[in-house]
C-alpha cells in the first residue's frame, strides 16, 4: 500500500462517518484541503468549532469544486439529491464515493446522476458506534474494520486502487464485492439485528404488568445488549429499512420462521431441540474473536470496567 | 448493613455463579468453612486445583451436613432432585437458597423436598457472563448487581434479613419480589433477549448465499452483539426456556406481533412509523446508563480495547 495525497477531499456530511474520516485525514495528513458541507448550519457550525476541516458550507455543489475525492455520508435515501446537487460542480478525474449501508440503492440513486468524466466507486465502511453527530466521530474508528468496496463493471483500476489506499490509509481492511451481494450480507449481519433490536425494545416499552424503570433495572441480564444497537441514528435506519427492502424482507421471513419452531420447541418442551440450537449457536462467537472482530474479555470487557469504577 | 458471617456454607453446583460465590465468600471471609459438591467429577477436581472451597465432594448430601447456609447454583431443571438429595441432612434453622433465573419452577420443585426446621428463601442473582462453568467465575461478579429474593408468604423475616445481608457482602443490591412476578420480568429482560440472540445466530447459519466466514467477518456491524447472549451455556438456556414457558411464550407472542407490524412498514414503505419506532427506543437506553447497569462508553468501550490492542 501506498499512502495517497489529495489536493482536496470534499466530506458531504459530518455526521459519526464524516467526522471520523475528517479526523484521519487530518491525523494522517492525507489532504491539503478539507473541505465540509453538511444541509444543517448547526452541525457545520459544530464542525467547524471542532476545526474538522479547512472550509465549510451548506451548499455541497461549492464544496466539490476542484476536490479530488468526494465523500459522501449521508442517510442513503439522500444520496440521490447529493448527487444531483454536486454533479455539475465535479471536476473531470475526480473520484466520488460514498459509504452508505446499502449498495443497490445507492448506485440506482447516483450513478444517473453522475457525469461520465468523475470515477463513481460506492463504499461502505463497517464501522459505527450508536452515537452520531460531528462529536461522536474519532479517528480510530476505521482501524481494523472492513471497508467494502462495490465498484461498477467499467470502473477504472486505478481510480479503484487510489480509493483503496485512502482506506487503508485510515486503518481499514479493504473488500471487494457485488453490490447486490453486499446487500445480502448486510442484511443479515447488520440491517437484521438493528431492526429485531429495535422490535425488542419496543415490545418492552409496551408491557402493562412491567415497568419501564424495572426493564431499565434489570436490563443487565441481557436486555442491555440490545438497547445499544436500538440507539442507533433514527433517520440512517429507516433509510436502510426502505432502501434494502427485498434482502431485509427475506432475512426478516427466514428469521419469524426460525422463531416459530423455536417457540413450538418451548411449547412442547422439547429440550433437545432446544439444547441443539443452544449449542451450534456458541461456535460463530469464537469465530468472531479469532477473527479479531471482537474483544476475548467476559461481558465486552465491561465487567471490568464497571468493577474498577466501584473500586 | 452487618456484615454475616456463616460456621459453614455449602455450594450445591460450582459453575459461573458456584465459583464466582466461593471466591467473594473466601474474599470477605464470610464463612469458616465452604463445603463443595458438584455432580461432576473433572469439575470437582478443577474447584479443588483452584482451590475455591475447604471440602470437596460429589454428595450434594454429605455438603450440606451442619451448612448455616446452603446455595444450589444447578442448572433450574435439576432444583428438584438436588432438593430431594439434600433435604433429610439439612441442619435445622439453616437457610437454603438458590440462584436459578426462574423462581415459580424452582419453588414447586424443592419446596414439596424440603423439610419444615429449614428457611427456604429463593433467589437470582441478575449477574453473569456468556462463559461457564468453575474457571468462568470472578468474585467482583455481584458487584452493584441486583439480586432479587422471592421469599415465600411464611418466611423468617430474620433468615431474609441473614440472607439479605450476605448478598450485600457480596456486593449486590438487594430486591424483592414475588415470583411470578420475578418470572415475568425475567422473560422480558433476560430470556426473550437470550432466545432471540440464538436465534437470528441459527439463521445467520443457515443461509445458502451469504457464508458463515462471511458473517464472522462483518459481524461488527451489529450481529456480534448478539453473538455474546448465544454463546451461554444451553444447558442452563434449555433448562429456563423449559421452566418459564408460560411467561416466555406470552413475550415472545408479543415480540412477533411487533416484528410483523415493523415488516409490513418496511414492506410499504411507511417511513414515518419506522422512524417513529427508532426514535422511541433511544430514550430507554439512556436510562440504563444513568441507572448504572450499563457503561456510558461507544460500542460498550469495545473500541477502545480494540484501539488500544492495534496500537
Amino acid at each position: 500500500m501506498s499512502k495517497p495525497h489529495f489536493k482536496k477531499i470534499a466530506l458531504i456530511g459530518i455526521g459519526l462517518i464524516g467526522s471520523s474520516l475528517a479526523r484521519v485525514i487530518q491525523r494522517e495528513k492525507l489532504a491539503d484541503h478539507i473541505a465540509i458541507a453538511t444541509r444543517s448550519a448547526d452541525t457545520l457550525k459544530r464542525a467547524e468549532e471542532l476545526s474538522l476541516g479547512d472550509s465549510y458550507t451548506t451548499n455541497s455543489a461549492e464544496a466539490v469544486i476542484d476536490a479530488d475525492l468526494v465523500i459522501v455520508s449521508v442517510p442513503v435515501g439522500s444520496s440521490g439529491i447529493v448527487a444531483r446537487q454536486i454533479a455539475s460542480s465535479l471536476k473531470a478525474g475526480a473520484i466520488v464515493t460514498d459509504v452508505g449501508s446499502t449498495k443497490g440503492s445507492v448506485i440506482a440513486q447516483m450513478q444517473p446522476e453522475l457525469p461520465e468524466h468523475v470515477h463513481f466507486i460506492p463504499g461502505h465502511p463497517i464501522a459505527g458506534t450508536e452515537y452520531s453527530g460531528p462529536d461522536a466521530g474519532f479517528a480510530e474508528l476505521f482501524v481494523k474494520r472492513w471497508c467494502i468496496l462495490t465498484p461498477l463493471p467499467d470502473t477504472d483500476p486505478a481510480a479503484l486502487q487510489t480509493l483503496s489506499d485512502f482506506w487503508e490509509a485510515c486503518g481499514a481492511k479493504l473488500d471487494i464485492m457485488e453490490a447486490q451481494h453486499h446487500d445480502l450480507v448486510l442484511a443479515i449481519v447488520s440491517h437484521l439485528p438493528h431492526i429485531i433490536a429495535y422490535n425488542i425494545v419496543g415490545t418492552a416499552s409496551d408491557l402493562e404488568k412491567v415497568t419501564e424503570s424495572e426493564v431499565i433495572k434489570y436490563s443487565a441480564s441481557g436486555f442491555r445488549d440490545f438497547t445499544r444497537l436500538a440507539a442507533s441514528d433514527p433517520t440512517m435506519w429507516r433509510d436502510v429499512c426502505l432502501h434494502n427492502k427485498d434482502a431485509i424482507l427475506e432475512m426478516l421471513g427466514r428469521f419469524s420462521e426460525d422463531l416459530s419452531s423455536l417457540q413450538r420447541a418451548i411449547r412442547w418442551g422439547d429440550g433437545d431441540a432446544l439444547f441443539d440450537l443452544f449449542s451450534r449457536t456458541r461456535n460463530i462467537r469464537r469465530g468472531i474473536i479469532d477473527a479479531g472482530q471482537e474483544v476475548d474479555a467476559p461481558d465486552f470487557g465491561r465487567q471490568a470496567a464497571s468493577a474498577s469504577k466501584s473500586g
